[in-house]
C-alpha cells in the first residue's frame, strides 16, 4: 500500500512557525516520523510540500497513478480551496483531511473546512499522531 | 489506561438504523469489537449509552473519577448540546469526539459541532474504526 | 391498528397552561377524547408524555415493536431536538407531526420543527383535532 | 356548509408532473375524489384552479359571499406571494392551507410558507387525503 | 395635469378589510374623495385597481401615454413584485408610492419596498389622505 | 395648530452640501419658505437644528409642552438613533418623519428607519416640499 | 424543430426601455431578427410575451403539447417566481434560460435566478443574440 | 415565602469545574451560603439540581403547587432550551433568571438567553450573591 | 462608600413616558426611594441624567475620580453605543448595568446590550428595585 | 480574429473526472471539437490549461496583446478569485464566462460567480457546446 | 497648510485607559509630539477633543472654512456614526481616518469603519505615529 | 534597515489597469519613486511582484532570512487569502498591510480583509504614497 501525504500551505515552517500551536518539530522530523510509523504498518509513504494551491491540485491529480491514498493537510486552503476538493473529487483514490492542531478551538475561519465532504474522513487535533492515524485509517485496523 | 467510550442518543439502534449509512454491526459487535481492539494496545474499556442528554453529562461526571480519558460519540447531541459541552471541559480527564460517518457529506445541521472545541481531536468518517483510532489517539501512537 | 400517541414537553399541563392557546380540556380529557375517536375508527391507541427528551427517543424506539405508526406532539423540542429526528428516522413506522396550536401564528422560534422531514406530514392549528385526523391520515380515509 | 378549494399553479397538471412526487391521479380525479368524499359528510365542494395569482385573489374574495370556508393549495405561491396572504386575512371564512406533498423533504425555498400565519391550520403530506382531512379540520369531527 | 391612481391587490376590499387598520372608507368612496380633494388643486384623476400583477403592469405601461404621473399604492407586490418596480422605471412618467398605513408598525416583510427606489418620493401612513399628499407632491404645492 | 420643525444633523449645510442631492437652498431659506406655505394653511412653525442627539431628545420632550405635532428630519440619526425613537415615542404629540431627498435610491444604509414605527406617517423623496406635505399630514387636507 | 420564445415582463417596451441597457431595438423587430436567425439553422419560432406570471405557465403548459423547447426571458419574473419554476419543471421538454443584458453587472436582486435550476442552462449578456445563441444551444451545433 | 432555588447542568461540580470563572465555593456551600442569607429576609428555600432537562421541567411543574417563585440558573440549558422556557410560562409563579458569571464577557453562545423573556427578571455576574439578589428582588426591598 | 447613578436618555420623562412599561413614578421619586434605600445599606449616592451621549461618557469619566462604582441605565444608548462602553471600560471603577423593565420581553433591538460585557453585572426587570439590587451587588451583602 | 480558450483547474481531467456530470470527451478531444467548430466560423483559437490561479492570471495578462477576445472556464476559481476577476477587468478584450455543466443544478457554492460582473456575458450548461456559443456571441451571429 | 486634528470619545483619557493598546503617552503629550512632528514638515495643527457626537460635527463643519484638512481618530463614533460620516462628506475639505491601535486585532465590532468610504484614505495601527503619518499623507511626500 | 515591498495579483499592470483608480505611473515607475523616497530616509527596499499565491507565500517564507520587514499590497489575495495571512504570522519580521486606492469606496467584498489582524497596522488610500507612508512607519518617525 502507498500513500501520499500533502502538506499545504506554510507546513514547510513546522517548529519555526507557532511552536505553541503546531509543537517543536520540523517538516523533516515530522516527515521522518511518520516513515517510522508507516513503515510499522507495511505502509509506504511519499511527501509533498507546496504553498502553491495549483501545485497541490497538480499533485493530487498525478497521485492517482501511483499511489493508493492520500493523506492531505491542506493548511489554510482547507477553508476555501473548492479548487482542491474538485480535484480531491477527480481522482478516485481515498483521501483523508488531517490538522495537526484542534481547528476548532481557533479563529472563526478555521471552523469551515470545504474540502471535507469529499475525503473519506476526518482527523485533527493529535499534532503529528494526526497523520499517522489517518494512514491507520486507509489501511485499516489490524 | 482506562477510558470511557459514551454514545450518545439512537446509537442503541447501531445495525438497525439507516445501514447504509452506519453499517450492518449491532452497537454490541461494535462493542465487543472496540474491546477487542483495545486489549490489544493495552487499554481497558467501558461503555455507555443512553438517549438522555442529562445521563450523558451524568456519565462524563463519574467519568473523573475512574477513567483516564473519554471517546464520545454524542450523537445529534453533537449539534446543540451545550449542556454536555459544559461537562467535557467541566472534567480534566481528555475527550476524543468521535462519528461512525463523514457527517460532512450528510445534511447541513450536521457539519456543526457544538463540542469540537472542548474536545482535543476530531475523527470522523471510519465507521466502528473511528472508536479504535480514538482509542489509539488518547494512548499514543507506539 | 396500533398507533402511539406522543406528547412532550409540558403537555401534562394541558388545561391548566395557557388555555387561550391551548384551550381548556386537560391532558388526560384530551386522551380520552383521541381514544374515543380512535375506536370509531377501528384505531387501537397507546399514549405516551413525558416532559424528557431522552424518554421521549426510548419511546419512539420501543413503539418500533409494537405500534404500526406514531402520531407525535414534540412540544418545543419540535424546533431543536435533532435526536426526536434521529429516533424517528431510525424507526421504520410512520409518524405524523401535530401540534395544537397554528405554530405559524406564534413566535418565530416556533415557525421551525427540525422533525417535519422525517415524518410523513404534519397537522397543525385544529386543537385537539389535529390528533385525530392525524388518526384518520394515517388509517387512511374511507 | 359549503367549501370552496382553490388550487394554485401547475396543479393542473396533476398526474403528469412528477408522479413521483404527486401521484398518478389528474387534476379531474383529485377533484372528483375529494368531492365524492365530502358528500360522505355532508360538505358541498366548489372547485377554482388558476396559475394567476390574481385570479386566485379574485376568487377568495368572490369566496366570502358564498363559502363557509376555504380549503388551499397555493402551489409554488405560498412561498412568495403576501398578495393572496393578505385575501386570505381580509375575508372572514376560515382557510385551511394543504399540500400534497411534504414540503418539509423538499428543496429549502419550499419550506416557507407565508400564508400559514393567516390560515387556521396547516395540513401537508397526505397525498389528495391532505384535502379530505381539511375538510374533516373545517366541518369537525364527529 | 392627469395622474392615474393605481390600486393593487386587495385594496378593492377596503372599507371590509381590517378596518381597524384601512379605516371603515370603501375604495369607491375613497377614490371619490381622492377625484374632489384633485378637483381642488386642478389634477383630473384616473382610477385603476387589480389584484394580477400582470394587469397592474399594463396600466403602467398605458398610462405613459396618457397621464402626467402616476400614484400607486401597490398593495401586497409593493414588498416582492420586482416586475413592477421595472414597469415603473421603464416609464417616464413620474410615480409616487402611497401606503395607507405606516407599513412600518406592521409585520415584518411589510418594511421592505422593492418598488420605492424608482419612484420619485414614499408617502405612508396618513389613511386616504395618503393619496391626496401624493397629488400634491406631484402637482408641486402652490 | 403649532408644529414644531426639527432638522437633524448637517442639515444646517443645507445649500452647500451635495447640492445635487440636496438642492441649492440653504437652511435658513428653507425655512422661510415651510413658514411661508405654513401660514397659507394656518399653522404657526416653530424650528429647530442642531448636530446632537442629545440635544434633539431634549427639544422633542419640550416640544410635548407647547406644540400640537413634530415634523421631524433626523438625517443621519433616523439610521440608528433609538434614544431618538424613544423620545418621540414617549411624548404623546404626533410626528411625521420627513426626507429631502428619496434615501431608498441611496446607500444600503439609508433604507432602514428605525424611527419610522413610532412616527405617525413617512415622507421622503420631495425636496423641501417633504416638510410642507408633512404640514399638510398633520393639519388635515381641507 | 418548433421552438416557443416566451418574453415576459415588461419586455413589450423593448426599444423604449432603458435603451442604455437593453438596446435601440423594439420586441417587434427583435423577434423578426430571431426568426431570421431560426430560419437560417432550420428551427421553426412562435413567439409569446405576457406582463402575467399566470399567463406564462399557460403558455409553459401548452407549449408542452407543440413545442420542442422553449427559450424563456422571464424578466423580473426570473428573480422570485417558483410558480414558474414549477411550470419548466412540470413540462418535459427543455427550457434555456436567456437575459439580454448580463444580470449580475447589475442591481443585487437580479444575481438571482430561481429558474436556472429547473433550466438545462443558462445564457446572459449578448443582447438579442442570446436568444439566438439558445436557439444553436437547442438545435446543436453543426 | 417559599423559593424554590433551580440550578441546571454541571452546577453540581461548583467549585471543581473552572474555578477561575465559577469560584471555589462547592454546591454544597454555595446552597448554605443562599439559606443563610434567605433567612436572614425571612425566605424559605427549596433547593433542586439535575443535569437533565426533563427533570428540570418537572420540578418547575412541581414547584408551581408549594412555592411562591423560582429562582432558576438554568446553566447552559438558558442558550437553548424552549421546552425548559415553556415551562416556566406554563406555571404562574414568578421566576427570576441568574448566572453565577458574567455570562456577556464570555463565548458568543453564551450571549442569547431563551428563557430570559418569560422571566420577571435577569440577574448575572455577582457570584453567589447573585442568587441572594433574586431573593431580594422576589422578596421585594424593605 | 459612594455610588454614581447614571440614568441615560428620556429616563428624565419616568412617570409620563409608557407607564405600562416603566410604572408611574417620577424621575425625582425614583431617585428619592433610591436614595433612602441606599443610605439603609450605608452607600452614599449621587445622581447623573442627561440625554446627551457625550454628557453621558463626560460623566463617567469624571465619577472615576470621587465615587467607588457606577450604576447606569444607559437607556437606548444601551443597545448601540460603543462610545459609552469604551468610557465605562476606560475607568477602573465597577459598573453594573440595569433596566427597569426586562428588556427581552420587548422590541428586539431591546434584547442586545453593547456594554454589558465591561460591565460586572446586568440586573433588568425589576422596577425601581433594579437600582436598589445593583447597590447591594456593589456592595456586598451582608 | 483571434480567441484564447482558457480552461482553470480539474479540466484536463476532463472524460475522467465525474462523467455523469462533465461528459466522456478528453481535454484534448474537446479542444480538438472546440477548433474544428471554430474555424468553420472564421476564428483562431488558441488553448491553455492550468490548475494555478497564478498562471491564469498570467495568462489572460499575456492574452491581451495577442488576443481579441477570451472564453475562461474558470472552474472552480469561479466561486472565489477575486484575483482572476481583477485580471479579466485589467486586459481590455472581452471575455465570456463559460461552465461545461448546469452550476446551478449543482452544490450551493457554485451557484455564486465572482467573475460574471466582469464579463461581457455568460453561457452554462450546453457541454462542449457551451464554449462554441462563447465563441458564436464573441465573432458575432451572421 | 493648516489641518484639525480631530480626536473622538474617551480619547481625553489617553495614558490612563488600557495602556497595553493605547500606549502611556497622555492626550497633552501625544498633541505635543504631532505638533512637534507636524512644524518639521511646516504644517500648523489645530487640535479638538470630544466625547459628543454633535460637538465633533460641529467642529468638522467648522473646519470647513479655516482649514485644509482633517484627521480624525473618531474613537468608538468611527462604527456606527453615519452622521459623522455625513458631515465629512458634507465639508470639501480631504479628511484622513486614524487609529491608534491595529483595530483588526481587536473586538469583531471595530472591524467595520462607516466613516472609511468618505475619507482619502486610512491609517491604522501605529501608535501616535498614525496621526503623524496621515499629516504626511495630506501634506504629500517631499 | 532593509524592507521587502511585495505585490500581488495584476499590480504588474499598474499604469495600464483602470488609471482612473491606481494612476498613470507603471509598476516600474512606482518601484523607482518607493526606492528613491526610501534612500532619502536610509531604508534599503527589496521588491517583488507575482500573480501567485503560492510564489508570494515563498516570498514571505524567504524574506524573514534577509529583511527586517515587509510592506504589503496582496491585491485581490487580502480578501481571501487566509494562506497568506498565515504566512505573515508564521514569519517574525513586522508586515504593513497597503493599498493604493481607498478600498472602502469601492465593492463591498473589497471592504472586507483577513490579513489586516495579522500586520502591524493598515495604510490605505494614498496611491504611491501609501508604500511610502508605510517605510515611514516601520522606519519610524524621525
Amino acid at each position: 500500500m502507498k500513500i501520499l501525504i500533502i502538506n499545504g500551505p506554510n507546513l514547510d515552517l513546522l517548529g519555526e512557525r507557532e511552536p505553541g500551536v503546531y509543537g517543536a518539530d520540523t517538516y523533516e522530523s515530522v516527515c521522518a516520523y511518520i516513515r517510522e510509523k508507516a513503515e510499522g504498518i507495511g505502509i509506504e509513504c511519499g511527501f509533498f510540500q507546496s504553498n502553491s494551491e495549483g501545485a497541490i491540485i497538480d499533485a493530487i491529480h498525478e497521485a492517482r497513478k501511483t499511489y493508493d491514498g492520500i493523506v492531505i493537510n491542506a493548511g489554510a486552503y482547507t477553508h476555501y480551496s473548492y479548487a482542491i476538493r474538485d480535484a480531491i473529487s477527480a481522482v478516485k483514490i481515498p483521501a483523508v483531511e488531517v490538522h495537526i492542531s484542534n481547528v476548532h478551538t481557533r479563529e472563526e475561519f478555521r471552523h469551515r473546512s470545504v474540502i471535507s465532504a469529499v475525503c473519506r474522513g476526518v482527523i485533527a487535533g493529535f499534532g503529528k499522531d494526526s497523520y499517522v492515524l489517518a494512514l491507520y485509517a486507509l489501511g485499516g485496523i489490524r
